[in-house]
C-alpha cells in the first residue's frame, strides 16, 4: 500500500493511525502542501485525486480518497483489530463522533479555507486564528457533552479499544493545540487523547514522527 | 422511526432520500432552524443532539446523529435495496463521493457559518453569496472530473441504481440552485440529478414536498 501524505495534514494523520492500529505496512509518498505553491495542486496530483487533497491510498489497482472512506475500506479488507464495534447502533455512534470532527470541525479550518480568509476576505492573522479556534471550540463542546453523557464512553471514545472516532479525534486535538485553544473545558477529550498517546499506533502516526516532518 | 428534520436542511434531505429508497416509513418531527432564534438551539434539542444540528433519527432506543452515520445504519439494519455496492473498493468510491459533498462542500455553507460570516466578520450579502458559490464550485469541479473520468459512473454516481453518493449529491445541487450557481460546467452532475429526479424517493424527499415547507 502507498499513502500520499503530508505530515501536518490531520486527514492523513487519521489514516496513518488506522494503518498502524491494523498493523499494515505502507510506503509514504510525501506531498508538500506549501512547497512550490503546493504539490497537491500540481497536474500530476490532480490526476490522482481531482479534489487535490491528501490523503490518497493506493492499494493494488485501487486509488482511494477521503480519509473516512479509506478507513472504512481498511476495516472491510482487514477486519482485525476492528475499528468499529459490532452492533449497528454502536457503529453509528462511532461514525457520528468521527463525522463530528471530519464534517463539522476540520473542513472549516483546512489550508484552502485559511487561504481564502486571508486572500479573498482580507482577514488578518488575529481574525483568522479566532475563526479557527471558534469552530474547534464549537465542535469540541458538542463532542465533550456527547462523550461525557454516555456510558459507552470508556478509556477511548467507545469502550476499551480505539475506533474510527479516536482516529479522527486525536489529530483534531493536535490541531487545537497548534491553534493554542485551551483544552481545559474538554476533560473527557483530554483523557481519551492521553490514553491514545500511550499507544505506538498513535505516536508513530504523529506529525513529528513522519519522514517529511520539518 | 422518528426523524427530526427541517425542510431546507440538506443533511436531513439526504436521510429522507435514503429512508424513501429503502421504503421505510417514519414520522417527521419538524425542527425550525429560523423560528424563535432556532429550535435546534433549544435546551430540549441539545439534550437530543449536543451538536445542535439536524437530522436526528430515533429508532427503538437508539438516537442517531450525523446524516452519513444514519444512512450507514439504515444500510446495515435494512440492507435492501443496497445504497452501497458489494466490493470494498467500489464502496470506498461511493463513500468518497458522498464525503466530497458532506465534508468538503456542505459544512462551509451551513447556517451557522453563514451567520458567523455576517455577524463576526461583518460580510455583506454579496461577499457571503460569493463565499457560498465558491465552495460549491470548488467541490463540484472535483466531483465532475471524478465522475466523468470513471467508467463506474452510470445513470447514477455509481452504476445503474442510486447509492449513498446520490443521496448526498442531489441535496447539494438543490443548494447550488438556491445559491444561483450556474451548473453548465457540471454536465455529469446535472445528468445524474435529472435521473434521480425521475424517482419518487427523491422527489418525495425534496424540501418543497415536506410538511414543514414554507
Amino acid at each position: 500500500m502507498r499513502l500520499y501524505t503530508y505530515f501536518h495534514s490531520s486527514a492523513a494523520y487519521r489514516v496513518r493511525i488506522a494503518l498502524n492500529l491494523k498493523g499494515l505496512r505502507y510506503s509514504a509518498v510525501p506531498v508538500h502542501l506549501l512547497r512550490d505553491g503546493g504539490e497537491h495542486l500540481s497536474v500530476e496530483f490532480a490526476r490522482l485525486n481531482p479534489a487535490r487533497l491528501v490523503p490518497v491510498l493506493e492499494d493494488g489497482g485501487a486509488t482511494l480518497t477521503q480519509s473516512i472512506a479509506i478507513i472504512e475500506y481498511l476495516e472491510e479488507t482487514h477486519p482485525q483489530p476492528p475499528l468499529l464495534p459490532a452492533c449497528a447502533a454502536a457503529r453509528a455512534r462511532v461514525r457520528s463522533l468521527a463525522l463530528d470532527v471530519a464534517c463539522d470541525i476540520h473542513p472549516l479550518n483546512n489550508l484552502r479555507v485559511r487561504r481564502y480568509l486571508s486572500s479573498a476576505l482580507g482577514l488578518g492573522d488575529a481574525q483568522r486564528e479566532e475563526w479557527i479556534r471558534h469552530w474547534i471550540a464549537v465542535g469540541f463542546e458538542a463532542i465533550e457533552r456527547s462523550l461525557a453523557a454516555d456510558v459507552q464512553t470508556g478509556s477511548f471514545c467507545h469502550g476499551e479499544s480505539p475506533t474510527l472516532a479516536d482516529c479522527c479525534l486525536v489529530p483534531q486535538i493536535a490541531n487545537a493545540q497548534r491553534a493554542k485553544l485551551p483544552l481545559d473545558p474538554y476533560p473527557t477529550l483530554r483523557r481519551i487523547n492521553e490514553n491514545c498517546q500511550r499507544l505506538r499506533a498513535f505516536t508513530d502516526a504523529a506529525p513529528a514522527a513522519q519522514p517529511d516532518a520539518e
